[in-house]
């Protein structure tokens, strides 16, 4: 979208890419992060040497000034770590653009509060929901670094914005879909990593690729069920930010979950594993929240509920996998 | 189901393998084959070194005489190649049982007339449509054979007929859901060739998992499309019948559509890819008659045309990636 102001807040892997995505799609960008060399690396030598080693950026402005990167942004896209959040837009809510829409990346949710990270963007920015919107999709951000093609949706309540946003990252390798359902796309990036969590395990135990694709479909089945409760649309789940996303980050060996998951298939306990894989996956804090907000709904999440009692201890992968199809045989719906 | 007579036509990998399914789930069963090296090496072996050559098989009869395989059969499981079924079924039909149900294990449709196999089986053995099911799933039949957890759907119009399908080959490890739209499941098992043949193709071009992610889930939804304008239910599509088999197919390296399409990404054409492989993969029959389907039903299909395109040589696969990223921008919808 020629010369539409826009600003990236983190300099990330994700949010650096994205700012990449939105500077080929045409857009006047300028990435702001904490980090000056990586500041200065962007700004001066086109390349995130930290995050994205092997890449060719395009043109565009990098600050450690948050005021200067927001000051004129149409558009204003958030990709800082979920539980820092709003500490650092409440600090910066004074030099928003009155018509800015400010776009989240962030996936999970805010662990104090369990909210979804949209509302969590809302509620420190004290703007409507409408002015929110959420982009997620089989996003890897490295391929999309190097400019494969790749589509993501973009979800907003209010339709010119989803729109304003999707306009402003469309280029030739990054196409968008619209969608209104904030809801269902939040809650798949939040249980898509329990799922993730699932295969790996699956993965360790030495199964293979007929589990993986029965653990991804039934794990759909059951995110829908959820999402269903929630009032979200159940299409939203068998489209990119559903399923695509479920399928780049099971089926890919680069994901954190899968990763930590399979250690745990291979017979380590979670401390062993989370020490492993040296970092914490986001699927581990979420599959207990998940599980007693699917609880207070009334909704049967199996694969979700041996995931935590796989983590915790208290039943074997194998044994996960023999109860999961030992449950009575039934029709196969999602209802 | 315990001591239910069973016949398995067809001594193949995944004849064998449903044979075995059944009988751990308690059957008798006996497996015809006209190989009758195959079926010693089964009757006296427990092996079919020929298919299966990791494998002990559990106990069950094998011979070449298929009148003696159908006596006494209550369940009859046909696992031959498509395009010789009707020929052989029609010369068996004096020897099934008049209460048996016939069950499908096959792809594709019958090429000299387009019909879908369970109907090609109704008609071969004069028998009504509630009377045969089929089955499909995430089920590569290596896996299955070493006894990994997979879950599969048994679609029959009658549901009684479907539940005694899936009692006859629930197990500890194979888990069936039962299904009663036929189409739909016949229609999944048909078309995901095609898309397997465009993510190996997006392989062969160098593209990773967010273009496989997107290709899948894409794929997904024209399928769905399409299956609508049949008459099938669109939640087949998202099952495991759907997505399920389709992940599998796609994601695992051994699919034959999957190999033939990586070349014809790498730069092979048609006929240098079909003699590299050494066999003929569904998918490149099956596109072009998918694709007139969905013209004549008014149904847009871009990842099948663009299949069929770079098939015959008129579209590189680059231009096919870019084509279906370069269509207009939309909201997702399957409608």
């Amino acid at each position: 979208m020629s010369g539409l102001r826009a600003a990236v807040l983190g300099s990330g892997s994700w949010g650096t890419t994205f700012a990449a995505v939105m500077a080929d799609a045409g857009c006047d960008v300028t990435l702001w992060g904490r980090d000056e060399s990586v500041v200065r690396d962007v700004a001066e030598k086109r390349r995130n040497s930290k995050y994205l080693p092997d890449v060719v950026l395009p043109e565009m402005a990098a600050t450690t000034d948050a005021a200067d990167a927001l000051a004129g942004a149409r558009v204003v896209v958030v990709a800082i770590p979920s539980q820092v959040a709003r500490g650092t837009l409440e600090a910066l809510r004074p030099h928003l653009e009155p018509d800015a829409v400010v776009v989240s990346l962030m996936k999970g949710v805010e662990l104090s509060t369990d909210k979804r990270m949209s509302q969590v963007v809302a509620e420190a920015l004290q703007i409507s929901e409408g002015r929110v919107a959420v982009v997620s999709g089989p996003n890897l951000a490295k391929e999309i670094a190097e400019r494969q093609p790749t589509a993501t949706v973009v979800a907003c309540s209010d339709e010119a914005n989803a729109r304003l946003v999707a306009d402003a990252c469309s280029n030739t390798y990054f196409r968008p879909y619209t969608n209104s359902d904030v809801v269902g796309v939040e809650l798949c990036g939040a249980v898509k990593n329990i799922i993730a969590l699932a295969v790996g395990m699956a993965h360790g135990r030495g199964f293979g690729w007929n589990t993986t694709a029965t653990v991804i479909t039934r794990g759909l089945v059951e995110i829908t069920r959820l999402g269903r409760a929630l009032g979200a649309d159940a299409e939203t789940f068998s489209g990119l930010a559903g399923m695509g996303d479920l399928v780049a980050t099971c089926a890919s060996p680069l994901s954190r979950n899968h990763t930590l998951g399979k250690h745990v298939g291979q017979g380590m306990t979670l401390d062993e594993a989370l020490e492993a894989t040296g970092t914490t996956a986001e699927g581990v804090k979420s599959s207990r929240s998940v599980l007693e907000l699917a609880e207070k709904h009334g909704v049967d999440m199996p694969i979700t509920a041996g995931v935590v009692a796989v983590l915790h201890g208290s039943l074997s992968v194998e044994d996960m996998a023999r109860a999961l199809l030992a449950r009575p045989q039934k029709a196969e719906s999602t209802s």
